[in-house]
């Protein structure tokens, strides 16, 4: 079942390799089926050489419980399905250790709007999680790891800041699918790379002020967008 | 009409994913016919693959408005017009978001003349322009940034400093048409990179003397130059 | 004889070169047959163009005098030898001039664990040697190079840590084979990169506290893995 | 006249773009012949695509004049000429903008020996001009250039420091003919990228103790060199 979804994760988990986000088994890519509530995950340490739809693993987002595939889900799947319950509007999910963002989450620190390149998708920073407690970490890490996630988007739209930086680890960025989850991880890593670089040309600048932020922003997303095509 | 222009336009489009200054659809290059007062420009959001000449939108210098072509141009296209009206010599513009030039531009810091690689093409330094105020952000935002492109040249030739750096935002390069002015942004891109490396071996550096900027911009430019074939 | 083994040694050093962790001639890979106590080493300075199995050199783990093969090995091969002599559990041995790691060993610092990728490779640090004497140099230097990693891994087990940084030269990996090894220089070159960029961010962090150290290097190693399929 | 060396010299112009260390025009390699007396070189601003042996231009080291070829010799021809004239071991000469090594040399600095890596080709630093003199400038500026770089080998064996950093302006490297300068030139780029990272990990590090030094250069180079295959 879900054979079109099952062939989009695939393409996904790919994508990111030939993207070079993704080296060794380091990433993952989820999508979701809100009416059936099953999400198709990548399995777990799996080579990407002949990865194929059949690979993926189905996961039910009520029990968290493998409902089809062989093989074991990404040992991030718990941190996938608290994403998936708590954001309802996201439709994909992208796990990555890409370079610059994995520097900006080991450093603990969220990535300020430091230019148009990021407001254009961002409203605003790249938020950096707090650091899990020991107790966090030593029982079900890896559904803590999607709460301090969820916590940190208390006051954040999730689809206007659709990335996070998990203190010490590294990125998950999402969208309303699979492909557009893909696409922000590549965004993101870009931005992080800008910022690193801005940051040491100028390391007292301060972040967009809001007019611009406001203008680049608004300008691609929401009712009053005008970029791209009608 | 214009299918020459809008060939080379499309190219140039092209050329700047190839050479790596572009990713994603963030990036736009024109060209003008003066004689008959027309721009012609990439479409707005337009996926790079499978872009042809035929897609590119023609704009009147004078009205602003589309005059062929099915697409809404770049949404750049404001800041062009500007600069095509304001500085009579450039037949050719182009915008990136590559990685070390907008570095600098979301520093708010120009790219000061650090060696002989710069003074090949740039008579002295790229400058950035200040920031725009709200009011210029809010209303009018793409004329306004050509404005104020226009008022950092306000002593400048820019036949002789063909790049700014946009405050918070990006590199805008030119020439004499449109293949100069991809030409220019990757020499840009080189030369911000030089300077972000030399700027970390040695914080405190000064600008090239006068003799030596000198030197090497007239040894390739203006009735002197001896660089290249007669 | 050991023509498997010489087929993987020859294959590691070649692979090396695609991974872009060595270029020239500087680095070597070789393999350890434990119950003939052979090591198989590629020889000195030889171009990787056109390299095969053939080539690689045959020494004795015993006299370190090479048993089989028309040119001489790797100038660093008693190095390999005192580590295969020392750490019973390691199959394979690789160096390279890799630039991250590279750089960190010239530093003259180890790699502190700033994040979960290297938490899922390294139970800890990747620890710098100390700087050899005068005399460790005039004499036995290749021999004194091997005696001051194994000087570092007094209080560490080689498993844990499959990596160590010569001061002032470079990395040596090691793994329970050779193709473990390559993957290791892989993996270290990565997280040295990383641990460059995230001090660049944050140049005051700590190391990972022990609980998320132990998560992650315990859920991939060790009786109660996780992380893969069964 | 001169075919096999117009042929080697055009192989090394082009060996310099496939190796990343010149983009545009930016960079010259040049080899002699010493016993007729005549220096072949690429000519000027010549693209690199299509470049023949027969565009090479024969150059006479005695009086400087071109004797065979159409076209206008490289624009650094007459820093070649000095070079030849100063250095007689040495047969030809390699000129780039490479990143690395131009940062360098724009920030005015040496290179400090930092690692082995270095110290297997470099019996020490990678000396840096001094700037040249308004007057040294106006004046003969290419042969002031090459004067100033032979200046700064007045206490150093330019076959044991095959390189130099021109102030401001980018590296020469050289050797016993011109493909090895091409090989130097791309083992400069490498050691002045492993020196930025080197230093922004630890900025007060030291060059290597002059025991490590010889061990390396040594065991690579001279009567006592172990190094390879006999």
């Amino acid at each position: 079942m879900l054979e079109k979804l099952r062939a989009e994760v695939c393409k996904a988990n790919l994508d990111l390799v030939c993207k070079g986000l993704v080296i060794e088994t380091w990433g993952n890519a989820s999508g979701v089926d809100r009416a059936r509530g099953l999400m198709v995950i990548k399995p777990s340490g799996v080579p990407y050489d002949g990865m194929q739809p059949k690979h993926m693993v189905v996961v039910s987002l009520k029990t968290g419980k493998a409902v089809e595939g062989k093989l074991r889900p990404s040992s991030d799947t718990d941190t996938h399905l608290v994403l998936y319950r708590a954001f309802p509007m996201i439709g994909g999910i992208v796990h990555t250790h890409s370079r610059y963002a994995t520097a900006w989450a080991q450093a603990q620190r969220g990535l300020p709007t430091y230019g148009t390149t990021q407001a254009d998708y961002w409203y605003g920073d790249v938020p950096c999680t707090r650091p899990l407690t020991p107790a966090e970490i030593k029982s079900d890490y890896e559904t803590n790891t999607g709460r301090v996630i969820v916590e940190t988007f208390n006051k954040r739209d999730p689809m206007q800041h659709p990335a996070v930086l998990v203190a010490s680890h590294g990125p998950f960025t999402w969208g309303k699918n699979v492909v557009e989850a893909v696409h922000n991880a590549g965004v993101l890593e870009f931005v992080a790379q800008l910022a690193s670089e801005t940051l040491r040309i100028n390391p007292k600048l301060k972040p967009l002020p809001s007019a611009l932020l406001d203008q680049h922003f608004l300008r691609k997303h929401g009712p009053k967008a005008t970029y791209g095509q009608r």
